[in-house]
């Protein structure tokens, strides 16, 4: 009974950590939700009853607001106003466009500078990197509460700065850090990397939960592109945590509407079967101008390593702020931030909608025809023309943004881009529609009084194939569009577009964007998504070579003296297998050179009676009292026993199969019992980059 | 480029087969569907246009149809019109009641006796035996094309007859046989075992997408009940066989409606906070529930193991067929099939809602507050007790059906039972709410306009938390309610219920129904699910143990006699090691008895040379021309050279992990190189039982 309540404790502890993981990362988000939605109001005016209102929260209580795209009272100012000017004249543009510029580049130099001096490691999204972490590698401080504050202020202050990059990817990096400030509260995860990464892929869950109001599609995330290891445990925990997170969010209620989901959208006509057509078009898009990001984006990084970009990486902010807000003020798509663009892209025209892009001339004849016959006015024209400008700016400067010493993440901008292409395709497949409402393809599809091409459902399907394209995720990413539309009934279409996108990009580039980052960075990461086709065995991996007449370093498990032992560990490798006797070569144990280091300064203590001619035994020993010479080091207890160890014919298919499933670093390969050699994870990266004619230097780690 | 193009094909060829078989999962279950509507529709009349088309399809072509819970028109005759007889007299009913009667009668001995004679494979739900097979054990012939058939066929007929069985969980079946039929065409998965399951774990999906129209609650489910080992590759492929079949299910449009959805729902009224704790309420009374039903229902089937019960299959079934439909006649809530029943309780009261559920006094002072005020009218009433018998009745009989010689699901069945218990609860919180509409509570939740409690929403969430504590499923369970409900604002209420039914039922009963059935029958199946938490080591559980004094079934390499190798195989285990000798026992490799005696057959052709004292050669042998002796038989090409071995002092916790990620059938236990012993998977299946104090001797396989 006293084990039943044991093992209870144990069990809930568990879920008491998710838990609180999960609360903080929606306390995380709403911080960053409502300071980004303050700070990015600031750079248009600021709140009469109070500067800490931002423009939504002001005009709340007012009774002289209106709605048009954005919410106008008399208590918000414009700058303009404040200095004097009438809202539409000249020189309150002027104002306006100067403000904006000014605060663009205050806050991107903010961002720059508190990642440059408090916390590096808050550059970038995180993504690679927890990715590694998950995969068994230790990045020391990379999950610390420092990285976690500084990444959460930072990455508001970028945000609102306009800068073309992403809050989502980060908000995994934020969530993992909460998990990992939550895991040494609990000894038993605080004190067990392993089990401490069970946390991480649950709090990863909880960061697209709460970056996308997204709880299902957090976990499928989680499962599908950031964790290595994920067992059902882990999957319960994930779908508790993040849960938990998206109910956090939805109390404190960040984006003011009772919707759990960022870019609801009302309005669900049903699709047809022939637009499946312009959506694996898309697709095909989707796929082509995602391998085209990462390659520019992969160029542009190398040039910044390479040149003296890179030697000033605050100036190299502040300039893209300063360039990106001067660009981008003057046409609308630009100018406005990239979640309310989307938001807009995605919502379809209804009747009172009088925005640019909902300008049509519609033949109101009668209710049912009223959205049959639309003739685009002059403010889709245009709009057309601005959307395609504001493509190429978004698209040109997310490549050069994406990679900087800021905290940046490639969902967002990336979907920004899929949207407005889109948006277009939709808008021209709909005037196609209604041009050519008599011929027999659209008749069947159609009928004759109902409206059948939706917009917006294109500008979804287009987010979700250029997203697709640059990380190469299918299922999670169409859970995501399905959460943050509320639209069921598109999960084909999207689908359809998805798997192109990746398949496509598959085709052009094999790795996605996290894959090539991992690599660039020379990360020890073991792919798990990737076959090994190769028909090498053990025995052409491991070291030494068979050919080779290197020494082994196998250690005899009671015939060394400590000086002996000294030596090798001073020179050796990280780890050192325990044989029998230097003529039997026949495994023991194994070993790590750190734990030996420790040991041996400890036996330097003059008390210890250990000298160095002391016979060092790794096994268990009895001192009868007739034994000669000096005190023997014992180090019994810090050898493994039960080291996996395979033999020399294993298929190395079989190996990297073990090295991914057991999370192993090393394994000791024997032939007929004798052991012959060790395989490293390190030699196991190299082989499969040698094998697919990489060069393999590039993997670096100790 | 050949090796780009080799690749290619391979991949594809993947796609291609996983296409297949989502195209025939779709084409089994709309069969399934359109005959099912037909036979049940013919229980109760014929259509005077054709015997062929169903009620609906009858109605379809009519001006005269009305709509009233169900279609009327002067086209559907119903048995008493054709005998003569108004709709509406006494004879009128007994003709009917008599025909439904008969009618179940018939329905179930087709069933049972189809099952019997040409398929007995094809009973039961086939979930268990599914888990099994994709664990890494083979049952020949469970996924042949003969169950297919009599599957979908006796499946038509049962659940037509009304006996209280799903068509759910059999849907897995179908689909895994249809993925069976499939891999054959593909020699790459076809020959190959493991290759076979990943078509399987596919197939699952695809089943559970067209048996509730959920794709991505297939692929959930396929990940979190039915797959043993489930990599990305396959869940991609999940994905796209799931999205496949549920768009033939509807393109074929067996529901008649346009919405992918079983059970759409259109109201979507929102919930509030305090609703949890009904919520929570049904989490709780669905993990109780589902332990009772896993109780009586392993009693029930123990006792038709142990009484005369079970050597009467076919009687039993007609029986139950006859029973079911004495009883389920009077109350129209048990008279329905479980689909229609499950729609009208998760279906919400419109204003022209007139049946007996909705019959509410309302108020229509305004437009607003029409639905505040609604005093049950004497439908209500009535309704509550008649639901309350069917409760009883429909989870009695269920408990009864599932089990028995047929096809049969627990799905519908408990989903059933857990939405009536839900609308009840739901109804009465309703009336709390209407009743005491001015306390603080109320007026803090709802306003005093709007109607803020669903009586439908509480039917989902009791039938999600039922089918939860029966099958312990979480996040698949989530997402197929939230699939085949459209409610994708439900997820939070769903999840808290359906983790509280769960962590109930897992207090209550550590097993599922699945693992039960497994245990029950024996299956060796090595759980995933359960933690291994004991400190015992390979050499506590390997055979022989290491103070016994059995002999270890060795062979050596090179020194034994055609005769001494029959000998052994003839009364040796399943496996052997080879060693270099007798007494340097190091091991060389792993060789099958089944091999073994493949090879020692073919060696007696008199024409090969062998004779009885031959010597054995397990590794490459050269015969050299001073060779004296007969010749010998060399049988090195059938030796797995790299077994996979563990040392003698690794946890048990270890072990188990390699068996499970590794699918190993035994390992080789050796300690400083000496092979000491072996472990198979049933001694590890038999060491977990005896550590969790279980009786160990029901793990029965070869």
């Amino acid at each position: 009974s006293l084990d039943w309540l044991r093992s209870g404790m144990d069990a809930s502890s568990a879920w008491i950590c998710v838990f609180l993981v999960g609360l903080a990362c929606g306390v995380c988000a709403s911080v960053l939700d409502i300071g980004t939605a303050w700070l990015i109001d600031l750079r248009d005016g600021v709140c009469s009853k109070g500067f800490w209102f931002n423009r939504e929260q002001c005009c709340w209580g007012s009774n002289q607001t209106t709605f048009d795209g954005q919410y106008e009272c008399p208590q918000w100012m414009t700058w303009s106003v404040i200095l004097g000017h009438l809202p539409n004249d000249a020189g309150a543009y002027v104002i306006q466009y100067l403000m904006f510029v000014v605060w663009a580049v205050i806050f991107s130099w903010m961002a720059a500078t508190l990642v440059r001096v408090f916390a590096p490691y808050a550059s970038g999204s995180g993504i690679p990197e927890i990715k590694t972490i998950l995969s068994g590698f230790i990045i020391r401080g990379y999950l610390g509460k420092w990285t976690l504050l500084i990444k959460i202020i930072s990455l508001i202050f970028i945000v609102s700065s306009g800068v073309n990059v992403g809050k989502e990817g980060p908000m995994i990096h934020i969530a993992a850090c909460c998990g990992n400030f939550f895991a040494y509260l609990f000894p038993k995860y605080g004190n067990n990397e392993a089990k401490k990464r069970e946390i991480h892929s649950a709090a990863a869950a909880a960061g697209i939960s709460v970056a996308f109001g997204a709880p299902i599609a957090g976990v499928l995330f989680s499962l599908e592109e950031i964790s290595y290891y994920f067992p059902l445990k882990t999957l319960y925990r994930s779908f508790f945590c993040a849960l938990v997170a998206a109910f956090v969010v939805r109390s404190i209620n960040p984006f003011g509407n009772d919707h759990l989901t960022m870019f609801f959208v009302e309005v669900r006509s049903p699709w047809f079967f022939l637009e499946l057509i312009p959506f694996i078009f898309l697709g095909v898009f989707g796929g082509v101008i995602g391998v085209v990001f990462i390659r520019l984006n992969a160029w542009f990084c190398k040039l910044r390593k390479t040149t003296r970009l890179g030697q000033y990486p605050i100036m190299e902010v502040v300039a893209m702020g300063f360039v990106t807000a001067l660009i981008s003020y003057p046409n609308p798509y630009t100018r406005e931030d990239n979640s309310s663009l989307i938001a807009r892209l995605f919502h379809d025209c209804g009747p009172a909608d009088n925005s640019a892009l909902c300008d049509y001339n519609r033949t109101y004849t009668s209710v049912t025809a009223a959205f049959a016959k639309a003739e685009p006015g002059p403010g889709v024209k245009q709009a057309m023309w601005q959307l395609f400008l504001a493509v190429i700016v978004k698209f040109v400067l997310s490549i050069m943004s994406v990679g900087m010493k800021i905290p940046a993440g490639v969902f967002i901008p990336n979907m920004v881009v899929g949207a407005m292409v889109g948006r277009m395709v939709g808008v021209g497949m709909e005037q196609l529609s209604t041009t050519y409402s008599e011929a027999a393809l659209f008749v069947t599809a159609c009928g004759t009084t109902a409206r059948c091409v939706t917009p917006g459902l294109y500008a979804v399907i287009g987010a979700a194939a250029v997203m697709g394209g640059v990380t190469r995720i299918t299922i999670s990413m169409v859970v995501i569009m399905v959460e943050v539309t509320g639209g069921l009934q598109y999960i084909v279409p999207l689908m359809a577009a998805v798997m192109t996108s990746k398949w496509v990009g598959d085709i052009l580039m094999k790795e996605g964007i996290y894959e090539l980052l991992i690599n660039m960075n020379g990360y020890p990461f073991l792919d798990n998504k990737l076959d090994f086709h190769h028909t090498t065995v053990a025995a052409d991996v491991m070291r030494p070579r068979p050919t080779e007449k290197d020494p082994l370093w196998a250690l005899p498990q009671d015939s060394m003296t400590v000086e002996e032992l000294e030596h090798v560990v001073h020179s050796g490798p990280n780890g050192f297998p325990i044989v029998v006797s230097r003529e039997n070569q026949y495994l023991v144990g194994f070993v790590l050179r750190k734990e030996l280091q420790v040991a041996l300064e400890a036996s330097r203590h003059p008390n210890s009676g250990i000298v160095s001619s002391s016979r060092v035994y790794f096994v268990e020993h009895c001192t009868t009292n007739d034994y000669i010479g000096p005190k023997p080091l014992v180090l019994s207890s810090m050898v493994d026993y039960a080291p996996i160890t395979i033999i020399d014919q294993t298929p190395m298919e079989t190996v990297i199969d073990l090295f991914r499933k057991m999370g192993l670093r090393q394994t000791l390969v024997t032939h007929k019992g004798r052991l012959l050699g060790i395989i490293t994870k390190k030699d196991v990266l190299k082989h499969i980059k040698e094998m697919d004619h990489v060069d393999s230097g590039s993997v670096g780690f100790n």
